[in-house]
């Protein structure tokens, strides 16, 4: 705000605060004026623009203002990190600053939390190039609001009464186009060879061709089928992503066709709506990540996948599609151990999520991802993996339980293939395994 | 998908589709890879990853398939766009692509258009490094299934009955941290200097300090003593964002007390949320831009502000308040004029909506928006440049309306400020006039 002085006001101590009052958000940003001042600039434009009624003597920052904790200059350049030409500059500082954001201003409302923070506050401050939130912390008081996972990763494995071992999910390919008689068939034989739970794309939803009551009960008796024959618990993680008003009869079907398990691209419902939903199913909520690749893909710009998946499970998600390890979400390490953590990590006492992290995965995957995660509190997710076996889905899914075979046995993927042609075909077609 | 030839499968001429049976999609990305096999790859990505079972005899693309309906190469350098290390080249080129693609696939539904738009698919495709959304065209069959703005501008302009002018919207200020009672009184100067409707800031919705239900009440004896004292029709825009299971009662509040229309920053309630509350709604819906900014502020990433502005009216929004001119927002003007555009071009039988270009406005902003839009059909939304006037909000309320006069009777404000106090302060504190 041009010609609003910049004060100590949009600056504190922690101890001066009450932790039960704050939310710590994490930016990093690249600015071409004094760090303190873009800092400040960013609190005020978050908060309380204007503090006072004109004529009145009168101060609602200490109430009301974001405020800065921490604030460090990691780099100066000659070069922006950005090829955002709003303005050019001889030096761009790339910072990080911690701020106080008081949740009295808006309460424990999903949409209004969104709204400060990546709202037109963070995203058009003066002063301030490019912006990424990196991190969020919550206080109790504020958390204790959100009933999160109602099942989490402890239900999830009751449930499937498994808990030994990563989940197997899988995505049914071809995933657009096909008769629900040809799709639920599918389904069948990777449920035989040993999916856990085999799943709809992100794409196939409730369309004309493939109606999802249809899939539903095309599906249902062939799971129970299923069950018999392998004597597993079988879920089909139907995706119900809708239009919000139909979300609940969506999930209904679910329940009553005893699917087990229904998705939703969270972000693209909204979270709100994923948290009304969550007050009255039954079954778990399993997320796919779509629009978070816009809001977080880039380095510096937007909002961390991690804080976004957080969010996910906040609102009430059981378990997380993330992007995971391999080629095809060209995701860096970091950042999918980061987006784990945030499924996985204490936050109050809500549940932990199961991260299903996913993107050209098959049965050789398996042992990476378990050196990697350093934990069995996972799910995988391959689609080509299993479903473009090359000796069809059963036997795709049946390389997945060889490979899982495998590592409990403390033997390699290539000497248990030897005398396991699933997983040897998968190791030809897919393979190597890294 | 490695391994996965790529073939004349995702091109298509545009005379052989049907012309009702696809949207348009027109990105801008940035490969380093030959761009037709790019362009293959991203509808590849974004429709039938894997198009056939395995062992039969089928192709699901002349059906399902997203198909390059022309591309351009726009740029060639060796220097990347984008700080995205994903991976370095000694090339990059600069493409725009147009898709068809399919509704078939998802059906007139909000999320699963955005999960298509900007989803995994769009936005994890192998050998694009940068990419942005920018177009968007529907096909009319397909727009028929949304009802868009119940009102637009021809029913907001008759609801407040004025047919002549720009609408003149404001932000009470201080934007967060008054009491009720305060806030009301500031509403109520404003009206009584000439604002058409004072309105929430994005960040004040329904909080423990200021319940929505307490300004509603406040509110709403002092906009009707407002409107017998001046003889004119006003709004109080109520910010209802909140989780979504809340807005039809905040809706039916704003109504039951006579304030004539709502505000909601519809993208992180999610439009759909937005369009459910349409089909019921009997208020005006006026939406705040929020979660725009990260997903749409690089020029090389993302999604064009225009598209998520198209988006949404096809949700049903009346008034859309927008990144405007001047320097708080630091939007090129041609963006400006897209979201512009993208509120009041035709659009199938959708009412256009009215739009709100906002940020650092005053009555001096309005000479230079009238020009730049080319119509009066727009609202102006100052916060400080009403409510920080030097003399208080009536009168700077009323330094818009002494500028329209200025503006209607071709006189330059600085002159028609010569005997008008409120304008001349408003130069004097805001000025100069651009």
């Amino acid at each position: 705000m041009d010609g609003v002085p910049v004060d100590r006001g949009f600056f504190a101590d922690r101890g001066s605060l009450r932790a039960d009052d704050y939310l710590e958000l994490t930016y990093r940003f690249e600015c071409v004026d004094d760090p303190e001042a873009a800092a400040a600039h960013l609190c005020q434009e978050m908060s309380t623009a204007q503090w006072r009624r004109v004529g009145q003597d009168e101060d609602f920052r200490p109430r009301h203002a974001a405020r800065v904790l921490a604030l460090s200059v990691l780099d100066r350049s000659a070069r922006s990190l950005m090829a955002a030409p709003w303005f050019a500059a001889r030096e761009y500082a790339c910072c990080q600053v911690t701020l106080a954001y008081p949740h009295v201003n808006f309460g424990p409302r999903l949409p209004n939390l969104l709204t400060v923070i990546c709202g037109e506050g963070a995203f058009h401050a003066p002063g301030i190039n490019a912006i990424k939130l990196v991190d969020i912390e919550f206080p109790a008081p504020f958390l204790a609001a959100f009933q999160g996972p109602q099942f989490g990763v402890p239900g999830v494995r009751a449930l499937l009464q498994i808990q030994d071992r990563p989940l197997f999910f899988g995505v049914v390919k071809p995933n657009v186009g096909l008769r629900p008689e040809d799709f639920a068939e599918l389904a069948y034989q990777s449920w035989l060879g040993g999916l856990d739970a085999p799943k709809d794309d992100e794409m196939l939803a409730d369309t004309s061709y493939s109606p999802l009551a249809r899939r539903a009960e095309l599906l249902a008796p062939l799971l129970k089928r299923a069950e018999d024959r392998t004597g597993e618990r079988k879920w089909f993680v139907l995706n119900i992503t809708d239009e919000v008003d139909r979300l609940q009869d969506h999930h209904d079907l679910a329940s009553r066709h005893g699917l087990g398990a229904v998705m939703l691209n969270g972000h693209t419902t909204g979270l709100s709506a994923v948290r009304a939903l969550r007050r009255r199913a039954t079954l778990p909520l399993v997320a796919h990540f779509d629009m978070a690749a816009p809001l977080s893909r880039l380095p510096h710009f937007g909002i961390a996948s991690s804080v976004l998946t957080v969010l996910q499970r906040v609102a009430g998600f059981d378990a997380i599609i993330l992007p995971g390890f391999g080629r095809r979400m060209q995701t860096p390490e970091e950042e999918v151990l980061a987006n784990v953590q945030a499924c996985l990590r204490p936050l109050g006492a809500l549940r932990p999520a199961l991260p299903v992290p996913g993107g050209s995965d098959w049965a050789g995957s398996l042992p990476g991802m378990l050196s990697r995660l350093g934990t069995r509190d996972f799910g995988l997710v391959p689609g080509r993996g299993v479903f473009g076996h090359p000796d069809g889905p059963e036997a795709g899914a049946r390389s997945l339980r060889e490979a899982w075979e495998a590592v409990s046995r403390s033997v390699s993927l290539e000497e248990y293939a030897r005398d396991h042609p699933a997983l040897a075909a998968a190791i030809r077609a897919f393979g190597p395994v890294l």
